[in-house]
């Protein structure tokens, strides 16, 4: 994997970069809509290449563990061959669904044990097999394994927590170096900083995660509940000692303002699923700020969603897409989906031409306060 | 509203023709999508129009009546201006829905009082007010307002029922030639043939319905429970009495090989949820036979649904859409939908080449076992 910083911001730390894997590059900073169980929700993979300009989805390690089964995706030849997506896939490592998903979970040492959400069954995740599992699924990067607290916890907590993680990080590390790729290109893995809102634990994670010279690094346990502005306080502090000259990715972030604020910070990744999952819940995002399509105030409004430039967001009315969701339709579930996703991209983007132009802290602040007014 | 016939079949009765309206023509014999609240269920608009082919959709009066609501779409410019379709719509009477969906309806020489399904609010459909409503939604083909019985009735309640309808009938046809299309373009009207499945009724009642000389005639009341059998048989007598200068569409049918048999016999124009609804829940039709997707059988077979030149029938393993569904994803439903209607807008244009060519008969004989087949 390959990381060419193509422009710095002068008045921030932002920075517009190429990111090269063997499955295409991504110019960042990026957006990475989640392909939950294979698939983004209520949008085709036509729609992500040609409509929304996607250049990177996630995979969801402890989903596609779970169904399909590791079995079936290593013999469509990995998640690329399952799904058909031939552009970079990123897998997270199954840590955050095992805390938030599973029945009765159980952490050791030696690992998670948890039971399905689906049927009950008991399995268990090490950081060894969860390698193994991303290296069937075939992610150009994969994630370690880390344990994701609740917000908020105890100092104490945090730290054993984020201790646990790092020796986990090590033997992940360790299982990575051992295998090989599965489907003969590059697969690079990411470690994961935590330490909760802790700065001194979170500064301390950063110096272990830097030092363990990566491809890329990642900051997890984030936007799980605390006030956005302790989550900026521990982005950027982390994002000051990790590498500059590696990838920085920003796990389960976030809303519109949020990832215009962490781009400034020099993050150059961001999954969430806010754009899907809100989406289907009526939430569209516009230039001219957020709009809740169910409320009553749209129903004869027959203006486009947003004048960007797609058969989504340009072609569909308000009133339109109001009364399909209201009338549960999966059809308002797909152009609210297709819409926000192309919204995120469009944005990120926008960053990207501002850092490359020279102006983007003077944009960012300006569409700050736009994109999060309520219409 | 033209009807020309294009060529005729030698050893039946299908036949090719186009109806020319003035939101585009329709080549038969043609397949309508359905459009229940304005949209076809899981299906952009977008892909009924450059993947699928579809040449007109219906909408449904009953739905749309009740939301959006009558004065949104007038507001909107009509359903067409609603949601973005340009090309030919049909609405239906409301008829069906109001005996199959609502609470509590009570029929009277009026009309139909009937408690909505969505809030048990109380309504009244009389065939006036349904031409009345059918004008606004603005469908290039109105239809008249019918009772529609359940299967099997008594030969005096089928009389009475049919009775009825020819009596709303007279009244349709009063109240359309009294009204004006609402946004410039002509509106038919087609009235419906009823009488379940006593032939002696569905002879007198083509009778009455060809006497009216509308531009189109409808068969209703069919495909509601009975053996196919008693089905191909009351439309066969009906459609030797329809005029055969008039394009002949049989409401809610069906299989693939319903609707094969039925072109042989004359009809021109079908209508039918089986491809959208039973494709949500994995009835996947292949020109080799009936796929259940989510039987085991096909957990790893990577091949592609099928070879009919689209994203998603071409674009999508089995394994992949069986996953999909299996895990309820949307996209599975948005897959199946899309595969389903290229497959049943593939038959009927495939029909169409073969009465143009001479040889429908032999190769519906041969594709109606072939289509059936339970893979």
């Amino acid at each position: 994997m390959q990381f060419h910083i193509d422009a710095l911001d002068t008045l921030s730390s932002a920075r517009a970069a190429t990111i090269t894997t063997e499955n295409g590059s991504i110019e960042t900073p990026i957006f990475m809509p989640i392909g939950t169980t294979g698939g983004v929700k209520a949008v085709h993979f036509r729609e992500l290449e040609d409509t929304i300009g996607a250049q990177i989805i996630l995979g969801n390690t402890y989903h596609l563990y779970l169904r399909p089964g590791i079995e079936v995706i290593q013999e469509a030849g990995g998640l690329h061959g399952f799904n058909g997506w031939k552009k970079p896939i990123l897998t997270d490592s199954g840590g955050y669904q095992v805390f938030s998903l599973s029945d009765r979970r159980k952490i050791s040492e030696e690992g998670a044990k948890f039971h399905s959400h689906i049927d009950g069954a008991k399995h268990l995740f090490t950081p060894e097999k969860v390698i193994d599992i991303q290296r069937i699924i075939g992610g150009d990067i994969m994630m370690a394994f880390d344990e994701c607290l609740a917000w908020p916890c105890e100092y104490k907590v945090a730290k054993k927590s984020m201790e646990l993680t790092h020796r986990w990080l090590q033997r992940c590390l360790t299982r990575y170096a051992e295998t090989e790729p599965v489907y003969g290109y590059h697969q690079t893995l990411f470690p994961i900083v935590q330490g909760s809102t802790f700065m001194e634990l979170r500064k301390q994670s950063a110096e272990v995660i830097a030092g363990k010279n990566c491809e890329g690094n990642a900051i997890g346990g984030l936007s799980v509940g605390e006030p956005a502005e302790q989550m900026y306080e521990m982005t950027d502090a982390v994002c000051k000692i990790l590498p500059a000259d590696k990838p920085r990715y920003l796990m389960g972030v976030g809303m519109p303002d949020n990832i215009l604020e962490c781009i400034s910070m020099g993050i150059d990744m961001f999954d969430c699923v806010i754009p899907t999952r809100n989406g289907r819940n009526g939430m569209i995002f516009t230039k001219q700020g957020i709009i809740n399509i169910r409320n009553k105030r749209w129903e004869k409004d027959f203006s486009s969603l947003d004048d960007l430039d797609n058969f989504a967001s340009k072609g569909t009315s308000k009133a339109f897409l109001r009364h399909m969701l209201m009338q549960n339709e999966i059809l308002g579930c797909q152009i609210a989906s297709v819409h926000n996703l192309c919204f995120y991209l469009w944005l990120v983007n926008e960053a990207r031409m501002h850092i490359k132009a020279g102006d983007f802290s003077s944009w960012k602040n300006r569409m700050v306060k736009q994109l999060m007014t309520r219409l």
